[in-house]
């Protein structure tokens, strides 16, 4: 039986029980958000040991770090870095999207950490096609599932999978004139890419959609979480909220209703870049159209004119989204659409993600507020061990504060003297 | 004749039409804007050769950078290498804060910089009293307006003035059971808190509200735009759109009122620290209460617990602010809560507030999106020198890109020949 079959069984699991614990709420809630399918908790049989994470319905917002290689830069040892300086800042998760290297070898090495993992498994079906001196449009089916059977094997949590960019939506990207709505910036995710060039040159369906059972049998089997990604996801601001990504939406909705049937947990995969005022919109969608399944957002970005910055403009739209509703955010880092994040852009990207999921937090979950209002005593107070103990990040404001001297001890130097706290403190009061 | 009375009398002046042309808008809906008082544009009688800057309805939300000594950290020439950073990376006015040194020394430099300049004068009356061995409840009337009126005679384009925290909104923080909330920060208004202790300590009501008329005289005679100060803004998420808090800004709708009969600009401050689902509301109450007057937020922040990241809780909260229909955001610098900013805080602060002004324009006004567009377009084509020259700092984005490089020089290290751009080139377009 699967997770999911157990909660609607009624069991209450022991990994459904850390979950009600670490979320502070009942444990019921868990099970039937689980039953329901509007929670999941990734974790695959043949991982243990692994945090217990609930992403969902009346749960924390969680938050996500991409790892891995590229075909130009390969240091396996970076990479482990990168991940624990995620994991140490707050990333929930982690997902290893390497593309350059021994894609095994460095898998075996992040499965090391105890965080769930997700992966991109067309990535290294290509990966491998490109290694044999073919080209990616030559991949077989088999190629793309025995990647995915054997990740799963091995104990991926979770995997982002493109089964909504069927012919039915690709048309409305390359199909004629109306049915295309002209789009600037075509396809940006990756994955997304190499599928829509496969099917295009040999005028086939989408294996993964085509073969949608064949991916749930995989699922149940090793317990893992399916992200159904969002291929046609608008890689600008002009490109949101499109009738080709609408309709890929439309598509992945009708398959979290198959992996319900079969017990399968699911989530859905989001945009992308999104101007500010169309993002609660996206959410309710979302929500509407699949179900109620977990929404985990790539961003959103609510410019296309800040990169170098990118990690502020995904935390403007990750906490309007998680507020209207998403429940996962990929992080995304300042090197995004520039390189491949280092450890320091990994560490801004998780802050920034972390902000903006608990900003969301705080008007989703009444006791998520509060650190907010320790925090808000401990500068009452002047008590400046207490706020760097809340504080998100205790090393980076106590480098603030140290870097230039007050010269009385319980200010900080931006007012001095002539602290508010402090004058509200002696006349306020007394 | 006041600006606003030149507009109210049907008359466009050179001044009104710079700000059109600046903003890509018909002079007249400059001219109507003023007149009904939802535009200033703040600029001084005795200045000249400033950039125009309209602030208000229909036009480009703008960003105001603060910087200043405090008693602790003085050097004039730091000062102003942090102005010019400000104006550099976009920030459309400044204001002095400061209050250790020779004050008018470090306005007099700061003034030669062309962008309008506001001030908050009780800083300069309270850093006085104290020069003469004083305490700030020692101040007389005259300390403060005095200073009023020789700030507007030196050509200070607008001023921060704590108008609406009279006895009546006081006595919702101070006063008995059932009248005070019970807020966990009291006041963090710098201003508000000297002038909480002067009317507590003399038991007299705030000579700002008292004497509202001759502020207004100053105001008229110099052509300063006053900008209506929140001194009971909350200072954490707890407190945030409390009775005080409101209880404030409806005296400050009325000031606002009073202004325009006097043909005074006038702006109205907001919060603050607000929870990211009470921004819409607290803009929206901004707008009715005090008739459509530009609104000047400061953040808001969306969470307390992130000193050292507060330009990002502070880009998140101004994002949703001005979408919501903000006009006006002050920065917030990654130090904020922490020390006196720095060149580089300053860039941050700045850089950070632009992206939010920025992702609200694009849902506000249509032409603002052009320059999305355009690099969205540069993106699909792998066109980097076009992506620099439209991103928001050059620069910095440049930096990330040439810190890893690709090994063919058209995309990038994130995906390397893995490129959907690329792969969507060759496979899609073909």
């Amino acid at each position: 039986m699967t997770l999911m079959e157990k909660a609607l069984d009624g069991k209450l699991t022991p990994l459904m029980g850390e979950v009600a614990k670490d979320e502070g709420v009942p444990e019921k809630v868990i099970r039937k958000g689980v039953a329901a399918g509007r929670i999941v908790i990734p974790r695959n049989v043949h991982r243990e040991h692994i945090r217990p994470v609930g992403i969902g319905e009346g749960l924390r917002v969680k938050i996500n770090a991409n790892i891995g290689t590229s075909p130009d830069h390969i240091d396996i040892k970076e990479e482990i870095e990168k991940a624990n300086v995620a994991v140490k800042h707050g990333a929930d998760t982690l997902m290893d999207l390497s593309t350059g290297g021994d894609l095994d070898e460095i898998r075996k090495e992040i499965l090391k950490i105890p965080v769930p993992l997700g992966t991109v498994p067309i990535y290294q079906a290509a990966a491998e096609v490109i290694g044999r001196g073919r080209s990616i449009v030559d991949m077989s089916k088999d190629d793309m599932f025995n990647v995915i059977e054997a990740q799963a094997g091995e104990g991926v949590d979770f995997m982002t999978v493109h089964t909504g960019m069927t012919k039915e939506s690709l048309e409305r990207l390359t199909g004629r004139r109306h049915r295309q709505q002209g789009r600037l910036t075509g396809i940006v995710s990756r994955g997304g890419s190499f599928l829509a060039a496969w099917m295009l040159h040999n005028n086939e369906e989408n294996p993964l959609y085509a073969d949608f059972d064949y991916l749930l049998d995989i699922a149940r089997e090793h317990e893992v979480t399916l992200s159904l990604g969002d291929a046609l996801r608008p890689g600008s601001i002009k490109d949101s909220t499109d009738r080709a990504q609408i309709q890929e939406l439309i598509i992945l909705g009708e398959l979290v209703d198959r992996a319900r049937e079969s017990g399968v947990q699911c989530m859905v995969e989001g945009p992308g870049h999104v101007p500010l005022d169309e993002i609660e919109a996206n959410v309710k969608l979302q929500k509407k159209l699949c179900s109620g399944a977990p929404f985990y957002v790539l961003g959103p970005l609510v410019t296309d004119i800040a990169p170098g910055y990118d990690h502020i403009t995904g935390a403007i739209g990750g906490a309007v989204a998680a507020m209207a509703g998403a429940d996962f955010l990929c992080y995304v880092t300042p090197s995004e659409h520039l390189a491949l994040p280092d450890r320091e852009d990994v560490k801004n990207g998780v802050i920034a993600s972390k902000i903006a999921a608990h900003a969301a937090d705080i008007t989703r979950r009444g006791i998520d507020l509060r650190r907010d209002v320790e925090m808000a005593g401990a500068r009452a107070r002047l008590d400046w061990e207490k706020q760097f103990e809340l504080c998100i990040n205790p090393e980076k404001a106590a480098e603030f504060r140290n870097s230039r001297h007050p010269q009385t001890p319980d200010v900080c130097t931006m007012c001095g003297e002539f602290c508010a706290m402090k004058m509200v403190k002696s006349y306020l009061k007394k």
